[in-house]
This record gives C-alpha cells, sequence and structure tokens, in this order.
C-alpha cells in the first residue's frame, strides 16, 4: 500500500490505528453518524486516508471500533447466512446472546443505548448506525422487509434491556438454551416474510 | 366512610389526593417500591391511612397515579381477560399501541424507562414495579409462565422504544394495524404455553 505524506501528515506508527479511532470518535459526535466520512476523519487524525482505508475497510467498521460495538454488518450477516435458511432465527438470537454475555463486548453496547435514550443527538447517530448501517444492510442481504427486522430488532433489544439492565428476574438469569428456544421462533418468523 | 382525625392529621381538602401523591413520590423515590407502605405514605402526607385508601385501591394504583402511569393490573387484566383467549395477543398489542399512542399517556412511562436505564436507584423501583406488581400479577391471573410474560414485555418495550425513542423507520411511522398484524402473533405464542 502507497501512502502519501503531505504537509502535517504522519506516517503510520505504533498507536496510529489509536489515533484515527480517537479522531474518529471526535467527527462521529460532531458530525453524526450519516454526515462523517474518511475523508474527513482522516483530516482530523492527520493522516492519508489511504491510511484510514488501510486499517478500516468501511465507515461502519470504524465506527464499531470507535463504539468498542462488536456487531458490524460484516459480522452479522455471515452469522446468518451461514447454515440452513429455517435456523436463521436460532443462530441470530445465539450470537447475539453470545455477544451480550461478555461484559467486555456487552457494556459499549449499553453505554451507547443509554446516550441514546437520554440525549437526542446520540439517539441521532445511534439510529443512522442501527438503521442504516446494521440492520437495512442485514435485511436487503437476507431478504427481508425493514419493518421486519425492526420487530426483530426490538424483541432482542428488550431482551438485553430486560436481562442486563434492568434485570427482571427470570429472565436475567435464565439459561441462554432457554432463551434460545423462547426467542428463535420468534425471530424466524419475523425473517419468514 | 369514616375518617379518624389525629394530632397532626388533616381532613380531606380540595387537594388532598394531589397531596397524598407528592407525599408517595417522596416515600417510593427513598424506600423504593417494596419496602414503601400505604401507612408511611398517609404518615408523610399527614393523613389518616383510611383516606390514603379512599382515593386509591392498591398500592400498585398509588405509584401508578403517582408516577402518572397508565398501565396497573386492574386496566390490563380485565382487557385481556374480556375476549377468545386466541385473541389475547392481538387485544394486548392493541392496548399498548393505544396506551403510547398519545404522548400525555407515554411520556410518563418513558421518563421513568429513561431513569431506570440510568440509575441503579429507578432501575430497582421499575423492577420491582414492573415484575412484582405488573407482570407476574397479569400472568398469573391468565396463567402464563413468568419468563413468558418478560419476553412479551420485552418485545413490546423494544417496539415502543424503537418507535417513540430511538425513532427508527419504518418503525416510528407505521401505522398501528400494521403492528398489530406483525407482533400479535408473537405475543399469542409467548401466552399459550
Amino acid at each position: 500500500m502507497t501512502v502519501k505524506r503531505g504537509p502535517g501528515r504522519r506516517p503510520g506508527s505504533a498507536d496510529t490505528r489509536g489515533e484515527i479511532l480517537a479522531a474518529a470518535r471526535r467527527v462521529f459526535a460532531e458530525k453524526g453518524f450519516d454526515k462523517a466520512t474518511v475523508r474527513g476523519i482522516a483530516r482530523e487524525a492527520q493522516v492519508d486516508p489511504a491510511l484510514v482505508h488501510h486499517y478500516f475497510d468501511t465507515k461502519e467498521g470504524m465506527f464499531a471500533a470507535a463504539m468498542r460495538l462488536p456487531l458490524t454488518p460484516e459480522v452479522v450477516v455471515p452469522a446468518l447466512l451461514d447454515g440452513p435458511r429455517e435456523e436463521i432465527g436460532e443462530r441470530l438470537v445465539r450470537l447475539l446472546l453470545e455477544v451480550t454475555a461478555t461484559p467486555e463486548t456487552r457494556e459499549p453496547m449499553i453505554a451507547l443505548i443509554r446516550s441514546a435514550m437520554t440525549h437526542e443527538y446520540a439517539a441521532s447517530m445511534f439510529r443512522e448506525f442501527v438503521s442504516n448501517a446494521l440492520l437495512f444492510r442485514v435485511a436487503d442481504t437476507i431478504g427481508v422487509p425493514h419493518l421486519r427486522i425492526e420487530a426483530a430488532f426490538a424483541q432482542m433489544f428488550g431482551v438485553v434491556m430486560a436481562r442486563y439492565v434492568l434485570r427482571l428476574e427470570p429472565m436475567a438469569g435464565a439459561e441462554p438454551e432457554e432463551l434460545v428456544e423462547l426467542l428463535a421462533p420468534t425471530i424466524q418468523r419475523y425473517f419468514t416474510p
């Protein structure tokens, strides 16, 4: 990969990736998800856009990394497509329960949701990322109408909130397999238009 | 109704109900839902407990009134039982969409949820009210296991959040009847063990 160096541009260094992510967090916070650009983030980080592309394939991937979110279309889509279509609901429920079971991957998601619940600006960034970058891309790839993937999102969003934030029993202490059995048919139905 | 008047007790006046509710908000905030008592709220309001019972049949009803919540077991249970068992999911979805359609009834619920998402104390009060006073009483009356009513709660909680707080399109602008058609079978399945 050729990296052009202009005035004020720095070459890749040990923590260039970290500097790009810090710049990305500032730019996303200032412009929101839709209006932020790879070019603008490169400028903020004082690096060449090609270097940003070297570390992050897509703006979605950079946002997820900057917000420390474990879920991107690149993670979700292959997991959904890897197996029989009639078990897609089960695979999604299992993936989401696994990702949220670990505090290291769960807490950044919950932090973003908390901000989105209480600040309109964070809500609009969450909305742009979740709907345009995550849900609609997954929905369009697997052929599910947008309203139906949002119904599935609402189900799993509610489960994660009830289990980890509100900590309603018996939901909070339920075994993952019990939840898979209960929830997978719901998601399967939304994904079978 | 006979109201005993002791030292420092005030008789019913034009805004006695409002004073009891203000006292209830202070006591619920201090003690949480489970530990608050009608007697303690009467003491805080400097009225006889019988007067509190005159205005509010139950602690749940008082909490709902104090927090301006439109949903109590007294509202939900009759709506669910009033019709064929195989349409109970449809009746619940329709009731919740109607109650949340009006800002006056929706906003106090969302305010309580916002607090519960960001303050552990409010989360524990929300947990006690929603699970013990609302969900479990409804579940036990209509014969549904607690985990299943919480799955139904999670679905509708997620829909209300997606529609009114995160404002994800097309969920936010969807017609109520379209949502009833999409969501009623989910709730019906949870309510049919």
